[in-house]
Parts: C-alpha cells; sequence; structure tokens
C-alpha cells in the first residue's frame, strides 16, 4: 500500500519542527550541532573578514557570535569561505559519473554546481536528463540542473533526441532545475525562429533563468539577444566582448575551464564597479586538469596572485554572485539561515583548500574524504545509459569507396579548420587520412565518409564516442579494416576511445555511461586515457593536437571551415555539403 | 458560455507573438514604439552614467544604442534614472484610495510600491486584501504585496479578523504577491510560538520572501530572528543596528517617511561597502508630506545633497536593490528586457522628476500628468469595504463611569507614554481627558474607559477610526455628550476624524473605505485634514501634538507604559489590565 500522500498542514508541520530546532539552537537554549570557534570568515555583506564562532544546526548556520556545540571545531588562524559554486559546467566532461566528479571537486571546495546536461542528453534524450537527476541525487556537492536548450545542436545533427520547448517542459518543476541552458542558437533568436524563441518564452513562464552563448555578439543583434531574455553569457574572450554584455544586464561568467580559459582576459571585471555583475564557471574540466589544477579554487587562487584580484571580491564572484544570480537565495554567504557550506582555507595567498563542509557535515579534512554512497539509479535508466549503440557490426567495405570527398585541414591548437580540397584516397606522405561519422543511435547505417589532412597519423585507426554535439563514432585511419575495428570496438564496449593498430588494441578508454562516461574512479579513468594518448602519439599523431579532444570537435557543424556529419563533408559557412 | 480555458500552449503562443515584437524591434527590423534619443542614463551594472539612445516596446526597454521610434523624445540634458521602488508602504496611510495614491506618487517618478495592506486587514480581513488587490489593478504604479502577518497584532486586540497561516494562504499564488510582511511578533519567532513561526515556514513554502520588524534587536535573539527567514528590516534608527542586521544577511530598508526618519542616522550606509544590502521606504506617507515633500525622490535628493551620497549609489538604492530583493529581476535597471519604467530627473543637485514613464508610457510631463482609468472594484468588496461599523448608537451613560481609571501620560513629539496614575473624573486644570475604545467590527458592545493627561482639548471630543492596528473607534473628550457624538459620527460616516464642540461639528474627514481611507482626491482630504487640526487645536489642543496621529496610536498595546483598549487601560510591560 502505498504511503498516503503529505497534506500540506502535514507539510508545514515537519518544516516547522526543524525551523524550531534551529531557532532553539540559534537562540542558544539548545546546543548547536556544530561550532566553528573563533571563526575568521568572509562577510559577503559587508565585504570585509570578520571573526567570531559560527553556529550550525540542521545543517543551516543559525548564528554568529559565541557559542557552544556538539560538536566545535577551532579555526583560529584559518579563513572560512562560503562553499564555491560553478555558475556553468557539462559534467560529462569529466568523463566520470557525478559521483566520481563529486569526489575530486568536493576537495576543492566546491559545493554547488550548475550543470547543463546537454551532452547525455544528446544521446538519451531527456532521459539522460531523469539519468542526471538520480546520479546526482543526495550528493555532498549540490548539483542544480540548467535544462538543454540545443538538441540536437544543429538540424545537420544526428543525435539521438530532437527535443523543443514541450519536450522539456515538465522539469521545470524538479526541485533542482534553475533554468534554460545556454542558448547557443543566437541566430535563431535573433532571427526570431518561433520554435527556439518558445524555448525562452516557456522557461520565463516558469520563472526560471536563461543562459546565453555568444561569442562575441554585439550592437543590435547583442540587444536582440538579450532582450529575448537571455541573461548570462559565459564566452567572453574580451574585455570589451564583456562589458556590452553587462552594460545591457548580462551576467557575466568568467570562464576558466579546460577547453576555453577566459580569467587573464576578464580580470579587469572583477573590481568593485563590475564585479557584482560576475561569476566563475569552467564549462568542460578534463581529467587531469581537475586532478592538476583544481576547480574554482584554482580560478579564485589565480584570481587574487596572478591578476591582484582583492581576495574578498574573488571569493564573492565564487559564491555569492552565482548564489544571487540563480535565485539560491539560502547559499553564497555565511549568516544565520544559510546552508553550512564552507570552504576552509589556510590563507589568501596560498589558498590551499584544508577542511569542507556540506549541510554542516565536515567531508572534507586535511587531505582525507569522506565516503558517501553512490546515488541510486533505477533499472531502466541504468541500463538505458549503458545500452546507447544501436548499430550494426561494420565491415572493411564500409569505409571503402572511390569517390573524391573534401579534406578538412586541422590547425595546430585550435579547433578552427581550413578548406583543404578534394582525395579519393589515404595518402600518408601528405598526411591525408580517412575519417568517418558513423551514426550509432538510431540503427540508421549512415555513414559519412571523407579525408583529413594535419592529424598525423601513420599506422592504424584512433575512434572515439565522444563527438560533440552529437556523440555518434568518429573514426580516422590510415586503412579501412582498422577502422572498421576501432568502431566496432567502441560499440561493443558501449562508448568510449580506442586506439587501433592491425586489429589490435594499443590504447582504450571505456565509456560505458551513454558512450561518454565511466562508472569508475577518476584517476582510473585520466590513467587510461594518459595511456591512450602516448599510444596515438607513438602511431604518429602530432605532438600539438590532443588526439581524442580535436577529434571530438569535427562532427560539430557550426565551426568553420568543414566538418564531416553522418551524411558527409559539409561547408560550415554555406551548409552545403561538397 | 464561459470562454474556453487558455491551454499551455496557447499561452506560450500569446507570449511569443509578444517576444517576436520585442525582438524585432531590438534588432531594428521594425521601428520601435518609443525611443529616448541621446539618453543619459544610469547604468546600474557599472555604475556610471552611459549616453544613448534608450529604444522601447510594447512597453519593454529592447535595446541601446542608435534608435529610431514611432515616437522619438530628444533627452539631451537630462538623466533617465529606472522608475523608483518604496520597498514598504502601508498604502493605507495615505489616507486616500490607491488611485489617489498613485496620482501623487506618480510624478515623483514611483513606479513600483511594495505594499502591505495590513490596516484594512484588520478591519476588513482578507477581504481587505481582495480589495486592495482590486483598487490596484492595472494602475500607472505598479503596487506589488505582502500578506500582512500579525493580524490582530497581538491577542489584546480586537481587530476585524484574526488570521492565521493558513488563512492567507492562498493568497502566496496571487501573480503580485511578493512574500509575507513586517514580521512584528520577534518575540513569538524567538521564543518560538508555533503560530508565528508557521508563518514563516509557509511563506518559504512558498519561495517567497518574509520582511523583518525588529527595532533594536541584537545577539543571539537576532540570529534566532533572522535563522528562522527574516530578510530585511526597515526599523533600524542607528548605523549600529542596521550593521548588526546586514553582518546576518539582512537587507536594510532605510526609512524616510511621514512617522519615522532614519535616513540621517543610516546614510553612513550608503557608500560601495555597504549599499547593495539597501533600500529605500517610507513605511507611512500622510498627505501633506507627501504632498510638500514628495516621495522616494526627496529620499535620494536629500541623501545625495544632505548626506553627500554618490547619486549612482542613491539612484541605485532607490530602485535595482529593491527589485533584487523581491525577485523583480525585469525592472529596477535600464537595459534590454527590463520595464521601461523611467524617472527623468534635471540633474542630480536639484533633483526635479520632470517626465515619468510607467512600461513605456508617459504618464507625467513637466507638470502634467496624464488621466487614467479608476480599478474597477466588484460590488461585493466594494460594498463590503462601504460597510465596516457594526457597532450600536452610543449614548452620554456608556462614556460615564465612577470608577477609578489608569491616566495615560501623553509625551510631546514622541508615541510612548507614562504612567500617571489614577484618576475618576475629567478634570480640565491638570489636563486630566477621558479616553474610551469603543470596538466597531462586531457589534461586541465592548467599551474601554481611561483617562489621558497631557492633550489639552479644553472643550467637547475628538474622536478618530484610525487607532493602530484595529481601527476601533478612539474618542477623547471633555464630556460624555460630546464624546458619544463624535463616536456616533464616525459610525454614521463609515469611518474618519472628527472633532466636535456641543454636539457640532467643528471639524471633520471622511474615510469611507474601511474607515480608514478616502474616494475623494488627495487635496481634498488633505485639506480637510488640516482644517480638522485647526478646529482641534483652538479647542485646545497641544500645539506640539500632531491631534490624530498621536491619539491613533494610543490603542497600540505594544508601546509603553500605558494604553488603552476596548477593554480598559494596560500596562503594556506587564501585558496587565489596571
Amino acid at each position: 500500500m502505498a504511503a498516503p500522500t503529505e497534506s500540506y498542514a502535514g507539510k508545514i508541520q515537519r518544516k516547522l519542527l526543524k525551523k524550531q530546532r534551529v531557532i532553539e539552537a540559534a537562540s542558544g537554549r539548545q546546543k548547536a550541532d556544530l561550532v566553528l570557534k573563533n571563526a575568521t570568515y568572509v562577510c559577503v555583506f559587508s565585504n570585509q573578514l570578520r571573526t567570531c564562532d559560527i553556529a550550525v544546526a540542521n545543517g543551516l548556520i543559525v548564528g554568529l557570535g559565541e557559542y557552544d556545540g556538539a560538536r566545535e571545531i577551532d579555526m583560529t588562524g584559518k579563513i572560512v569561505c562560503p562553499g564555491f559554486i560553478d555558475a556553468h559546467i557539462h559534467l560529462e566532461s569529466s568523463l566520470v559519473s557525478p559521483r566520481e566528479f563529486a569526489r575530486a571537486t568536493l576537495p576543492h571546495g566546491t559545493t554547488t554546481v550548475i550543470t547543463d546536461p546537454h551532452e547525455i542528453t544528446n544521446v538519451m534524450g531527456t532521459d539522460g536528463i531523469d539519468y542526471m537527476f538520480q546520479a546526482t541525487e543526495g550528493l555532498p556537492i549540490d548539483v542544480r540542473f540548467m535544462l538543454p536548450s540545443c538538441v540536437p545542436a544543429t538540424p545537420m545533427d544526428e543525435s539521438g533526441a530532437n527535443l523543443d520547448y514541450r519536450a522539456i517542459d515538465s522539469f521545470y518543476d524538479y526541485p533542482r532545475v534553475q533554468g534554460l541552458a545556454e542558448m547557443m542558437n543566437a541566430y535563431g533568436i535573433i532571427h526570431n525562429d518561433a520554435e527556439v524563441v518558445s524555448k525562452i518564452v516557456a522557461s520565463q513562464a516558469h520563472h526560471k533563468k536563461i543562459d546565453g552563448h555568444a561569442p562575441g555578439l554585439v550592437g543590435k543583434d547583442l540587444d536582440a539577444y538579450v532582450a529575448a531574455g537571455v541573461y548570462s553569457d559565459h564566452e567572453c574572450s574580451t574585455k570589451e566582448d564583456a562589458l556590452e554584455k553587462l552594460y545591457r544586464g548580462q551576467f557575466i561568467m568568467v570562464r576558466e575551464g579546460t577547453a576555453a580559459r577566459n580569467l587573464e582576459a576578464l580580470a579587469p571585471l572583477l573590481t568593485p564597479q563590475y564585479a557584482e555583475r560576475c561569476m566563475f564557471c569552467t564549462d568542460d574540466k578534463h581529467p587531469s586538469d581537475l586532478l592538476e589544477k583544481g576547480h574554482i579554487d584554482y580560478i579564485v587562487k589565480q584570481a587574487i596572485n596572478v591578476y591582484g584580484v582583492d581576495p574578498i571580491v574573488a571569493v564573492k564572484v565564487a559564491c555569492h554572485h552565482a548564489a544571487r544570480y540563480f535565485l539560491l537565495n539560502n547559499r553564497g554567504a555565511i549568516a544565520p539561515g544559510y546552508l553550512a557550506d564552507f570552504a576552509v582555507i589556510d590563507n589568501f595567498k596560498d589558498f590551499n583548500v584544508e577542511m569542507v563542509f556540506k549541510k554542516g557535515e565536515l567531508y572534507y579534512d586535511h587531505g582525507e574524504l569522506k565516503d558517501f554512497a553512490a546515488p541510486q539509479i533505477e533499472e531502466y535508466l541504468d541500463q538505458r545509459a549503458h545500452d546507447t549503440f544501436h548499430v550494426r557490426h561494420l565491415v572493411e567495405d564500409d569505409f571503402r569507396d572511390q569517390r573524391q570527398r573534401g579534406v578538412i585541414g586541422m590547425v595546430p591548437g585550435e579547433i578552427v579548420t581550413t578548406d583543404n580540397g578534394y582525395a579519393d584516397h589515404v595518402d600518408l606522405e601528405k598526411d591525408i587520412l580517412k575519417i568517418a561519422v558513423i551514426e550509432r543511435h538510431k540503427n540508421t547505417n549512415h555513414i559519412g565518409l571523407g579525408y583529413i589532412q594535419g592529424y598525423g597519423l601513420k599506422s592504424g585507426a584512433v575512434a572515439t564516442s565522444i563527438s560533440h554535439d552529437s556523440h555518434n563514432i568518429i573514426v580516422v585511419g590510415t586503412n579501412s579494416r582498422d577502422m572498421a575495428f576501432a568502431a566496432n570496438r567502441i560499440a561493443e564496449n558501449h562508448g568510449g576511445i580506442v586506439v587501433v593498430e592491425n586489429e589490435q588494441v594499443r590504447g582504450e578508454v571505456v565509456l560505458e555511461i551513454a558512450g561518454i562516461m565511466s562508472d569508475r574512479p577518476l584517476l582510473d579513468v585520466n590513467r587510461e586515457l594518459e595511456a591512450a594518448k602516448d599510444a596515438a602519439f607513438r602511431l604518429g599523431v602530432s605532438r600539438g593536437i590532443d588526439p581524442f579532444m580535436t577529434l571530438s570537435f569535427m562532427a560539430l557543424p557550426v565551426i568553420p571551415s568543414l566538418r564531416i556529419t553522418t551524411r558527409g563533408v559539409i561547408d560550415v559557412i554555406t551548409q552545403q555539403y561538397i
């Protein structure tokens, strides 16, 4: 028999009892659960350091003064910051499960991230959103969602789903959804595409936020984009770009991640004149970057030490401003009624995170991370996430082709490409390789073929199912047999990266969750990834290129000049297949 | 036949069409409705004056740049500010209808007020809230509501209603409700009174704001009050008081109204260090004060010119900060997507408001106020508001009494009182008068009797139905006959103020809406009010006393030392009738 539904009166009574405990502890009539004694903390309201006891009960800060607690921790000589917030990330970019992501970022003082589950949604449709809800439930970092706005990224993409405003509408009622994620289709808005604009209208109808993504947009195009209801941007790479958006009321997410780094350019905004409108984000964080540099704490440290930003300002940008923007009004500050989320550091200069508290619980303490349970994922979603490859067994002949095809020219260190004419066969002397994109969601048997120049591979094939934004299988090779073997291997593994030579696996990362994430620990995934990179380099891939990341952008038909989709090589400027 | 209910798809389509017009105008493909040409405006995001055209369509700002409009107004030499916001007011204190209030404040640049309909709700219960919703619908100032939290103000009060959390709960769904109004019962919260705390819990359950009212509260009491969920305070009268609250995360409403003036004390908060957490409010504005000084514009002007506040800071406090606090995220700034609410001034020093726009419509232009329709009030509520006196005809004997009663001592210029012992008869030599409070809501026949010293009346009687917070009839007199006549006159008029001598009316203000507001123009009400004051002074009332306002606080049993309720004279400190 199902439990009876809670009445409104019952709900109020349940919350009342919690509230009364908070009031009893705040008043000093009952002991607090936890007291940070003699704590010097960042007061985001008076923009200064203040020192007193911080009392905690029921996971909330209840008082600032002198308090006794069931547990007391002396904070003399430390600085207590509100827990940090990543204002925009795609969790999938870490290549690990959200739980593993939490294990990696919690020790850096991160207690809240705003994720756009755009990658998994391109694979699994709305089931991907549900999967991420369940995979983040109850984690000791609070994962909040922006709903993917552009699935698929373009009409040329063959992704796992095609979502209009109505398809995502019911998710706005979910308590951890803050709004609509980056509206990448800026021209769709500016040119008043009803299907695109409807997504904004619906998010506003739910009183939710809408994030932007519009590098370099200016003038009336920017006015139209902002007037439509896009409230933030994380794609500014110059101060001027950022100011044009700030003047028009957009919040600026200063991004410093793995793929894009804008802190240097935007540090001049982190002054009292502008900082109120700024927050930090990473957008994408790859495993090695997370392990070597850290997360939001790394950005704060750089801002203070490299760019001379006032430490109080830097910390506010790292927590308070994102909280206010996303209407998460009980976090991002240290005051009664706020979540007891703390990042305790040694000092502003070294900025070593020594202890991290989430809702009053000490999760990280001088190098020791407390274990926490993996979220429960229901059987349907779990099986669905682990069975996303619907593609027949491929054979050598699938990659044999006598026609001439466009040659995509790679540019070292960039993701733009050049138009290098045509080819009709692999030519290792000219570094012309065959490239293919294999539709893998719906068994359509669509295989786009073309050539690529500048990758450097001398033998075998490299394949990956991380292939923005549709995450089909992309494979580059010197011969058709290894290309077929590599693509089949990806499908058999239910996703990942593989480096193949003579039908032998030379390096491999299995990404069995939707073909883009692993269930295993971040350290293991990172080790395998670095080993696979080495294998690719040994097969000749140019050292100036990230063998897998660069490949993963070759199927995104929005970046000039040439790309390849499941239907062949496309000229991005003219949107014509060539 | 009723119109069919709008489908969700229909609603999105309706909003889409409006949005598409905004985008077309922003992009410049269609003409804007209105363009403020060459406008120097306050940019609250970059904290500076900026100059460009401001384009408006569909009542929204759509672009900042160079634009053509169906109507163009040259703004050269002027300063365009976002429309001003009063963060906390009881509209009833103006003694006129909301429409008349709008006529008085719109020329001062006010485009939004947050009202607590606490006065009318004490008379009419939740019907008072509904009445105010209807009486403010469609006005060219946007009236937003905080739901009264303390009706009646105390258990000793006999008001027209007794509202628990459940009684006001359905009002949270009303689109113009922002939260729960000033939690005056601070000790109820601190001492964890379930009935009081439930009101906060319910407001939070609706994701709404909760305003505070806690003069001088400090230490753990303040921690408990804030931890309970009270987000603001408008009762700070010293910088120290305000800082204690600001440190704990409360927003500070700097109040400068008719009854209480805190700008001088709190001006030191209006600096870049603290101003982000501050906004302006008036709390109460009486007719003559509105007419002589103005509204929020007056506070801004004083802040700049008397207290040396930076003009950009002062303007932000007057609009942007209140908008953000109340989550009214499309107002309080000049940027695409924001409401086209503007106060155009000549310069920061003189701060003369010359033009006022509400949603892009020019309502006030150099002394000329555009007329606007009175909101429609349904017959039930209109009749209900005009028939709130349920009290039998009173006679001389009702005020005759041989017992000794407490003597309330008035203090010139203050609303506190002293305990002046006992009396058993009127003694004009000692300035001891009889005072009575007559329950008038429910025909209970309760009449509290007592004496008052220091009022000065030498002849006749003075009565008013503005009597905080329950708005019973309060009457002071030299003799029982005039007291009965005055009280009866109030009831016959359905409310107001009367000055009586020898059963003749010497001065009178009719306040026929719930006994506390008039349907007539503010100028007329003010003239009658000033004439009635003169009449009271002619009958001997001391010149240092506001004859009616001072009286209106005598029945509020929360301010020491003695007060009078419908049950007699009460010692506020001991809460005992004496």
